[in-house]
């Protein structure tokens, strides 16, 4: 069993094309010998922005501080600290700061994949 | 696209074998269509817990509020808000509320399963 704080996992830019002011933490993943699904933390800055995109597999994502839009194919989609996203598969999705503080989300993803989306 | 707020979803009794004073939400499940993994939110009071057993799946799982300890085959671990566990498949664990707040967590585990579980 791990047991390990959020701010203990190494934090690194995403460096996907499409976004900015973005950071993540591989909280569960390969390293853990999670072969199902990983935990992923992100954090973005005020005015901040993951890409803009899709692929063919889910999100599970529980935001916990800060607030934000979600660009998805029904709208934009205001959220804040405490709710609970789900992004279908292949479905357009971004998330984005429209705070004045840090964003941080966890997001699942099915493994494997490239961690960096 | 799904957003919902954690209190939005139902609450029900933890009503297995073993588990006390726990309360569990479907956050994202069979319903919305998730088939890769599942996402509950559990809620424990002061002196509760769940059970003491082992399974062939894993466990991933975000402390959101209050302490504990997870009875682990490596010794008791105590956590608290911002821990991130991981419990491999078929390892023994319990997670138990020492705090005198309300234990809350999410814990992700691969779909389908029984979601009592």
């Amino acid at each position: 069993m791990k047991v390990q704080a959020i701010e203990s996992h190494e934090q690194n830019d995403v460096q996907m094309e499409g976004a900015d002011g973005a950071r993540m933490r591989m909280l569960i993943g390969p390293n853990d010998g999670a072969g199902n699904f990983h935990m992923r933390h992100f954090e973005v800055k005020p005015g901040g922005y993951t890409p803009h995109h899709n692929h063919d597999y889910e999100h599970e994502i529980l935001v916990l501080e800060g607030q934000g839009v979600a660009k998805s194919e029904q709208g934009d989609r205001p959220f804040s600290a405490g709710d609970v996203i789900f992004v279908p598969a292949n479905e357009m999705h971004q998330f984005q700061n429209t705070g004045s503080a840090p964003l941080k989300f966890i997001c699942l993803i099915p493994a494997p994949e490239d961690c960096s989306k």
